[in-house]
């Protein structure tokens, strides 16, 4: 999946800071490929980035209306609708990460039609992929795993792309979320194949590659996690990966969406993805650990990295806090 | 996924026994639900029941045919789609076990919409499912899991049934394949369903049942295939298995489509399997192996399942040399 870009970054009416993650991911990390933001009266957020109308995002070369908010109801409010038509006929494609079909709106689709213009949903992949095979391919890949859902690995594997590429080494960021897709402008949304194209989907997002070149790739879910361990595990087999991040969110309760089930350790963590992983690359190791510890206060947050150290004979790092210079360190 | 019956058995022009598998499979176990079979010129092979025409078929009371071999070629022979008219002509649905969709041929779409009848593509579930949820629920369940695909999970699992419902023990078979689907006339095809639903269909497949209740629930693919592995996870997670039979093919050189990787040890298969297991039931257990021997003698047979049940202290068992007894024991 290709993105038409740059993008003008749609917030829609959105109140929640949380419910336009996918359009800050992407002005956050590619800033270079948005021009700006436009927001419909009501919405008390932002992304950042200049506020403009529709028209102002296509004279400002905007090759993309990018439906950058979370869609709670299942249906899209008319309001949106219309704003989606504009963005058409101002030229631009369309690039939709809810889980609805764009397809499915009549009056869009219709439009798209007359234009000629791309309706992208960005959770449907439409690629045919071959089953996985399970062999080596050249090459170095690094893949974050999880605890849980959401605990910061699009966040984890970005920072570590920008970190190598900033130092000269040869790295990819591959993206199989739909935030990261954007941010990327290419991937797949892995959870979104079917299920018997999960690795095979992943070895065709990661193929074959320099010796010294470093796919990074974006995990998703956890193993331990009772709805989408699948897709995890189908991540892990297709990425053969060299090297895992593990990713870990600090004081969460419970798992994601399963209130009364709690996280796994990290030590348990590491030793199922490393018998798993160990499948389709024997020689598979954990460099270190990624802590998001935006709970806690700066002292805490580097007592329990430096505990995690202790414990683990790990790099530990919040990102965000601490750089990811120790997890690089461990890489090399 | 509720499939009308009986079924006409249609196996083409097929000359190798083993691409009727779908067909045998209803033939052997759900005999009741099909009428016969019907062949073209040059069919070699049978599923055993009586041969027919399909207007004999129609006269029988069928209600569906069902296209029951492989489709190497990846499209259908024009000889086999007037077969389907012919069908559709005569009063049936039409149950597609192959992977492409028989709504993608022009003229037995026209066909099928012209009189109102069914085109069932049981790979393709179009059920919308939830995501999993990982909570106990009330009712037993057995599930089979295997060191590769196809190593007579089905087959196992379907033993297990006939020979518990036999002895008056509540137990019904939940099919996951298509093969299973069609013995059992309903089901999920698991492999199909889009990646982030996985234990989610598992879930809607053994719901909440009676606490004397036996779910049976077909495996599929192996821990240890790297194509696969994230399919059999979620069947193990949205199972929650209370007991594992692991199934075996003795002599097979290499897993299923990768020459060059050995199956794994069946002590690996157990221990990953318990590991990935408890998340969702902690008094996961494994109950027995089951083996398909048919590459060996009776003697070498019994001989090696001898030696498994020394080894790892579990009953072992071909299900079509021995009967699975031993393993309804070790259940009890």
């Amino acid at each position: 999946m290709n993105l038409p870009s740059p993008y003008l970054l749609f917030i829609g009416n959105a109140t929640d800071p949380l419910s336009i993650k996918m359009a800050k991911s992407a002005a956050d990390w590619s800033p270079d490929m948005c021009v700006g933001e436009f927001a419909l009266p009501g919405c008390t957020v932002t992304t950042g980035l200049p506020l403009m109308s529709i028209e102002e995002g296509a004279q400002q070369g905007a090759k993309a209306f990018v439906l950058g908010f979370a869609n709670s109801g299942g249906v899209l409010d008319p309001v949106l609708v219309d704003s989606i038509i504009t963005a058409l006929e101002n030229g631009m494609d369309i690039i939709n990460g809810l889980h609805d079909k764009l397809t499915d709106i009549p009056e869009v689709a219709a439009k798209a039609a007359e234009l000629g213009r791309r309706l992208i949903d960005i959770r449907h992949p439409t690629t045919k992929f071959k089953t996985g095979k399970g062999e080596k391919r050249p090459g170095k890949r690094l893949l974050t795993v999880g605890t849980d859902c959401s605990v910061g690995k699009m966040y984890t594997t970005l920072s570590l792309a920008k970190a190598m590429q900033a130092k000269g080494i040869k790295a990819t960021f591959r993206a199989t979320g739909q935030s990261g897709i954007l941010v990327a402008g290419e991937g797949i949304a892995v959870d979104c194949v079917v299920s018997d194209f999960i690795s095979g989907s992943v070895e065709a997002l990661c193929p074959a590659n320099d010796e010294d070149h470093w796919d990074l790739i974006e995990g998703q879910g956890s193993l331990y996690h009772p709805a989408f361990a699948g897709v995890s595990l189908g991540l892990l087999h297709g990425s053969q990966p060299d090297a895992l991040v593990i990713c870990h969110a600090l004081n969460r309760d419970h798992m994601r969406a399963l209130p009364g089930r709690p996280l796994p350790g990290l030590e348990d963590v590491i030793e199922m993805n490393l018998q798993a992983g160990r499948i389709t690359n024997p020689n598979i190791k954990v460099v270190g650990v990624s802590v998001n510890t935006s709970s806690v206060s700066d002292e805490e947050a580097l007592a329990y990295c430096q505990s995690v150290t202790e414990k683990l004979g790990l790099p530990c790092v919040d990102p965000i806090r601490h750089g990811v210079d120790a997890l690089l360190e461990a890489l090399e």
